[in-house]
């Protein structure tokens, strides 16, 4: 993937990592990045023979920008990162740091499925400009991710990356949950700031609030649906495909929740739960990117093997949004 | 199980429900009973020869009556209903009705596999002094238990019970999850009046509070570890296994969060997760009833096959209580 | 369930247990019963007003009885048992033992979910005719049914059963699969003779046979989808919903595995694995009974909450039967 | 990945598709290859700096090249392929081209998540010699993973082949099962040859082969604990981790199947089912490392996030061969 010098670069990138500061927010020796806020995941455009429209994404971005967004979470699930290629996942994360305001965060997906491969991603996503790494679990071989090979895995990464490392547990995707013990191990690391975590069982999210109250140690909710139960029980933010349709909306909440209106903010929750089960579980990102269409963003085509929706799902979608009021 | 003259009763019992009223809950024409508030789901009390043990049963009652709990859940998954025959299941009821303060609910665990059965135990549960019926979703034909089917079901039940019904699903048992589509049909029944969910999805409760907020539908969550979070959506109260030993814990989580002190709610929600996880998922009835002994109850020992706790297993449990400060 | 005297009376049939001899088998000191062979699990007739047609019951029987069965399996899975009052499971049992052939074997289900309901269930089923007792896991609290509680469950309904014990499980409707080491455990017991896997995990059935070839222990298939692929691996029968409907192809199927023509059984077991599949997982037992009607048995209505089948699956099913042949 | 000029050569590969010819195989028009027989699915060694280590590679399949087998299976899941970049892939492929006999069939992994890196991939695998691919369902995106859109994924790799396609369902690592009826409308493609089948479900397996026998179609069975089984139901072979240290075992159950030996075969499969456990589902790799070392392989360590084994899991997994007399 990279080339050899890499690893001399990582243990550099390691020496200059406390010393960064990038935009509105301090780090520094004993001090980590504050993550809390809304994200979207920004999906990957393509062009009609599926390759990656720059310009589009950057049109997203200027659109994106105008909501009080903490920052982007570029190549999460929904960026399809599964489908690019090495130097396709930097461009993309490039590009976006190029086009989004100054003041935001760029979080960016670089976990892949060995250790080194992960340093090297991470490394590199720190170069073109990442503020901080989210970093999926690794899952193909799940049967042997046992806490202590996950906690090697993220101490590693940890170690050796010049950004925070936000830890990413999605088992939908992934079928493997990070277990709390590991959460609870791994948020003493110096270097590693929090969780997003999109599985949505609000009781683990509250235990790992809990358990890592003494560490410098943020959750964000992966998904709009238990936004507002996420805050209740401790959260500080969300990674929201929602966000990338309703931002203002989805940010909305987020104020809601922050200056305890809880009463406006069930209200406005309830009716984000269809529309956001239809981005994610329901429909996928073919639903996202539809939807994204539909709200005068360019959704455009996934890549291969996801399939765009049939017009029956296509209705069905519709009809999530239309009926809590926002189409 | 009920002898042939069930079915006359059961029209004659039909045509009492909207008259009944009890304690201090009103029922009547287009009203149903309010089941919000905090209910314990008591423990079926057995001697060392495997006899329930009534006495014990009635002393713990008059413990749990001293805290502010809306009323007591009889004969839900803690009260190892299926290891009673129908004699003793009534028999426990009607104890219980006796023993508790006047001025509470009684929820009766009613289910059966059958929807016949079920009438007739739902029935007979009135008939020994229920206000209202919990009704588990039958499970062993999971893979037939389509929404139509366990519409079917419960329509069938509530068209003949004299009191109240409460849907109840409890996937960790059942390996059955009530889908929302068919909650949110039965939640037009005039005798459905809410349900009790003990899945832990929070983006689900949310939503079933949001799809039936035209009916008078009440939701409850099913255990103590995301009570906190139930009530930030939309729920009424909870069954908590918790409130078994901590009632006044599970109580005050209840006042705090009906008061928006939030802050304070998520601080003894968060010392409130261990402790439930340890008396349900972790150490099942085996571990409540143990830690009912040493909270001033009688637990004592469960039917077979269900195990004593190994000494090993003993420790783990206490230390989830001590850990949060709780023993 | 049953009167007080029933432990008296359980000491006794034990004493009973090894000097009973039924039909054609032997039994006695040391020596097991044999259950090699195909067995129907029976379906239980009802009236369209749900009551059990006890007629219609024998008159299946009497079909049933002209095929090379070893026996019948009564109040299995497909028996509809959770739905049956104690008094009819009994009732049925005894009207099947004066139907059938007297040198076949009847092998009633006799499980509940406590082991004292599960051991008297089994001596009143041995008390109405029955050579052997089919006892699935109890599975409500399955979070607690390690192998050790499973093996205390067996143990005592075997010390106390006057007939031979088979196990059974059932994981598509148990959610739970009795773990290869209490089953290797329980095999040493002198009152256990087998077990009914209907897991379809192929592997896990010839560990079984392996772990248990130091015993008299017998392995049956669950189901005819896999009876080929059992027989290859040491089990000797089957228990075979589809046998219900093509008895003759099941012992058919039987006897070619039995004399090593092992060509044509896989042709034979090619043709079977859609019509099993859909007369169990696919439509479950309203997809039996449906095909019982046409194969000239009588099917009838199954009870709530099982429900008819839509026209549409019944195409479906009658599809799975025609397409190979068999229709 | 690879660079512009892919396409155009995948085009001119396809033409050369139905007139290559490797080793002792016959292909053509309208002639498939026959992939009968068992393969070792081949790890991949490293050093101790986790880099690739050819020189043991060679000296594996040196040793493995002494027993009958149909060929090697490189990159499936016991290659650690998701560990390896794409050079090394390729690299990797290309050196056992080298070292095993001319006469046996290479078999290379080229699964990626996206169907274009999956084209790209099994074209260059075919430049370095492989005699087949076998393709991995894209999991990642499991939930859009319908039958629609793997037909789609895999029509698309095999129609720009030059080699033919074996598909590859491995549930385990996947989560997600090939749905059959995807396999049957794949199974028309000329160039699919047959599936590798690791999910152990011996129903589904002889269903494939009864609804693919108008095809020249090929069923594998994934893993050796139920080749037998596998064999009785219509398969033809085996890629089979346990191959990698018990190859003459393997090979003699092979036999033992293909010439009727039944028993013999049964015997031998029982002795090796706990062992294929103990490499595969319960140690994983790194289980299946450790064996190659004591049987004369070279082993060495797992890329991380794979972890050694821990003495306690060595001496299990010691006991799980010698226990079988294989140590």
């Amino acid at each position: 993937m990279l080339g050899r010098g890499v690893w001399s670069s990582v243990r550099q990138g390691l020496s200059r990592r406390l010393s960064r500061n990038v935009g509105g927010w301090a780090s520094g020796e004993g001090r980590k990045v504050d993550i809390a806020g809304i994200y979207p995941p920004v999906t990957t455009p393509f062009t009609a023979t599926a390759e990656v429209d720059y310009g589009k994404l950057e049109e997203n971005l200027h659109k994106l920008g105008t909501f009080p967004f903490r920052g982007f979470v570029v190549q999460g699930s929904n960026g399809e990162f599964p489908f690019l290629t090495s130097s396709e996942r930097l461009e993309v994360v490039s590009r976006v740091r190029q086009a989004m305001p100054k003041d935001k965060l760029l979080l960016a997906g670089s976990g892949c499925e060995s250790t080194q491969a992960t340093v090297e991603m991470t490394v590199s996503m720190a170069q073109v400009g990442a503020d901080a790494a989210i970093v999926v679990t690794p899952c193909y071989y799940r049967g042997r991710m046992s806490s202590a090979a996950l906690i090697h895995h993220y101490t590693k990464v940890a170690d050796l990356s010049p950004v925070p490392v936000v830890l990413y547990s999605v088992p939908a995707n992934t079928g493997l949950a990070l277990p709390v013990d590991a959460v609870v191990t791994l948020s003493q690391h110096p270097n590693i700031v929090g969780i997003k975590d999109s599985g949505g069982d609000v009781t683990r999210m509250g235990l790992m609030v809990h358990k890592t109250r003494r560490q410098d140690f943020q959750v964000l909710a992966g998904s709009a649906g238990f936004l507002l139960a996420s805050y209740a029980v401790g959260a500080v933010g969300g990674v929201c495909a929602l966000a990338n349709v309703l931002g203002a909306q989805v940010c909305q909440l987020e104020r809601l929740c922050l200056t305890g209106q809880w009463e406006d903010a069930q209200k406005l929750q309830h009716r984000l739960i269809e529309p956001n089960t239809a981005v994610t579980r329901r429909f996928g990102i073919p639903g996202l990117k539809k939807t994204m269409d539909w709200f005068g963003y360019y959704g455009g085509p996934c890549r291969a093997p996801l399939q765009e929706l049939s017009p029956t799902d296509e209705e069905a979608l519709r009809m999530d949004f239309s009926s809590n009021g926002w189409l």
